[in-house]
């Protein structure tokens, strides 16, 4: 019996992370974490929950993108849209009016992601399994004619990615180990180093071993950030390092290769996010250092990482949850990125960005990789407690979540603000006193 | 004394083009031609006028990220801002949330577009001068104070840029003949074989001497249609084909060669416009049949094309007046462009475009180039009618604009309409027959 999406609602959440100076960097001084949340619901009662990531103002513009996209979706069954994925997904990105303010990128794939993650969570929850448990026991034929190989042919093709999917029976590893995670809650860029210390002894003792510092704004600050960091945690423990995009070419390498003593795995977002060329340069420059490059949380589409890939332009792939087109083209750059021969390391942390992203990288493990070298999937400790299904956490490890769909629903509570489209960000301040322990990090 | 910024409207302007295929092509098949119309306003009462183009659906949105911009501009002096050009520059590129939605690309790209036109325009209105001269007659460290230069340095540096720029005596020559133009009126990929004899026919009696056929949708149309303009126009005069981001790589390849016998200059938007190694690879393969590699209406920003010139990626650059981040970001790409020796042939057409893209290839020839070799500009004779100041061609000749400003300010009726948030596409369709003669194109 068709389920018939009846309605898509979009709502504007904010969290007033920027208080404390959680999540900042070099180039994102005050971030609000915030989402927009899409709920779709069936003429079956069903609901289908997506959100994409954003960090505050400009927020409501990725809603508007939504609410435009959404007359492509109420109306059709879930049946009718699985049945031809790639069609669908075609359908909203390449809308020949919408296409000309993407195409593919920006705003309107933050929308497509928003949107098509709920549809997502609404196919697994209609099979009653987990998104990454759907993608794992999908026949390789149906899960591959859900990416649109439009633009990458020349990188993969649909047999070369069918030979690479597969099932395989690395689940029960997952299900007792979980996947491997590294945290980047200990040293955001406005952190003091007295609660840098602080949060690092913690996570130590929380059985952690990779942690992720924030640089680039200031040498002589990442100087003494790094050599701190690298103390605490010794010289077994692995660090990486990230700049969010703050560097021009040549600036990325001589500043990196004054950190290089600190033996950081990666720095990652070296520069512009768009500049295939130049991360290829900043990887062979600092290759003999031992440093890798790793990028992808602004990578815009499948077209860039493949660009990225065919230019060994970084050796760690950075995938997200919400800045590609969903699952779909996740999919394709996770089968890229194997046949490159390339790690994946997800980003994660932001609101939910890590609910959704152990899903995929469950998928390429059990699936596609088959391996854990040099993997991990980044974690945050940070605003879980909002999600009906928050993610498990056990010894460093992301613990395979059980419950069905995609793991974005939002609580009732806040869903229920959004719905009356009161805007989270301003109750938290009205209410700072009382929300502060709520969104406590 | 001061000009302070005192109020900023946009609104979403449409026109019903899709109604007779004009602007059709292989990916953008029904397109209303539409613009995101921005007006700034002085506490003098003196005004800019600025835009985007879009073509239809999606426009809303680009109206709300220009709102969402708008904060950053109410409040400012002009002279403030050109005072530090540069920094305003990054503030609307790069404000610490807003960026996370882009960064420098689609939606919010195009927002800044649209307001950076209007600030120009004030200016060269404040000056009493078409924008052109303007830029020509500016002190070349003061025009290279307007380019963010962030993530372009390892292409080219402020010391050679400047040493670029330099008053040159071409003004006069312009003057007199105008600027070379292509015209794209005659082959639209919905139009008949009739209209296309017959448009073709009048644009060879009004001088025209080389014309773009849209191709991409069908291989036996295109040779059909081809090899018809091509007999039209006879040997001599140049053919160009556009395939608006239609093909994978190889498919393109095989596609052209296909079509080489009709003898085109160049090949326009082989493939994804994000694709600056397919494009290096599809100028590889097609160099040795004389044919080059167009692109740029949707490459996003500077980063882009620097790569697509690092990589010899493309042959001819067409720089667009509103995707890219207004003149600033023109500039640069102007300059750099002039380093790697490739020529500039800008995209216009659209709503507005050729009345903006004819200021910066003026500078281009004045300033910057000082060549005319197989360099030319694209017209497209539609909706100029509803511009103060619309583009005058003689003798396929851009003739240089005279009345101050960026000519970018729409009739007071339109602005009226606007400005009561009318959206005109629906004014026209309801009023289609009385409308049609006034948007006839």
């Amino acid at each position: 019996m068709p389920k018939k999406i009846v309605r898509l609602t979009v709502s504007d959440v904010r969290f007033p992370t920027s208080l404390e100076q959680h999540g900042s960097d070099a180039m994102h001084t005050d971030p609000d974490y915030s989402v927009a949340y899409v709920v779709i619901e069936t003429d079956q009662g069903m609901h289908g929950y997506g959100l994409t990531f954003t960090v505050g103002r400009g927020t409501e513009i990725v809603v508007c993108a939504v609410e435009a996209l959404s007359a492509l979706v109420v109306g059709k069954s879930l049946e009718e849209i699985v049945s031809d994925f790639r069609g669908f997904y075609r359908l909203l990105t390449s809308d020949g009016q919408m296409r000309w303010i993407g195409p593919e990128k920006g705003v309107i794939q933050l929308a497509t992601a928003a949107v098509l993650n709920a549809v997502w969570d609404l196919w697994a929850r209609s099979e009653g399994k987990p998104l990454w448990k759907l993608l794992v026991e999908m026949d390789p034929r149906k899960l591959i004619s859900c990416i649109d190989f439009r633009y990458i042919t020349d990188a993969l093709t649909e047999q070369e990615a069918l030979a690479q999917t597969g099932k395989q029976q690395r689940v029960d590893q997952m299900l007792k180990e979980g996947y491997p995670a590294y945290t980047t809650s200990c040293a955001w860029l406005g952190y003091s180093d007295q609660l840098l210390k602080q949060l690092c002894t913690d996570a130590l003792n929380d059985g952690w071993t990779k942690f992720k510092v924030k640089v680039g704004a200031d040498l002589e600050d990442d100087i003494r950030r790094c050599s701190l960091i690298r103390q605490m945690i010794g010289p077994h423990n692995t660090l990486m390092i990230d700049a969010n995009q703050r560097w021009d070419v040549g600036e990325a390498i001589t500043w990196v290769t004054r950190l290089a003593e600190y033996k950081p795995l990666w720095i990652e977002e070296p520069t512009s996010p768009d500049d295939i060329l130049g991360h290829a340069a900043i990887s062979k420059a600092l290759a003999p250092l031992g440093i890798g490059v790793a990028t992808g949380e602004q990578c815009h589409n499948r077209v860039m990482f493949k660009q990225f890939l065919q230019a060994s332009a970084l050796q760690f792939v950075q995938i997200d949850s919400c800045r590609l087109g969903s699952v779909n083209e996740n999919l394709a750059v996770l089968l890229m990125a194997h046949k490159f021969k390339v790690p994946v390391c997800p980003h994660a942390g932001g609101v939910g960005l890590c609910e959704l992203v152990q899903h995929l990288i469950l998928f390429d493990y059990i699936s596609v990789s088959a391996s854990l070298d040099n993997r991990m999937c980044e974690f945050v400790d940070h605003l879980h407690q909002h999600f009906r299904s928050p993610v498990v956490i056990q010894n460093a490890h992301y613990m395979p979540p059980k419950d069905p769909g995609y793991s974005l629903t939002i609580e009732k509570f806040l869903y229920w603000l959004s719905l009356h489209k009161m805007k989270l960000f301003h109750f938290c301040m009205f209410l700072t006193g009382m929300f502060v322990p709520i969104i406590k990090l």
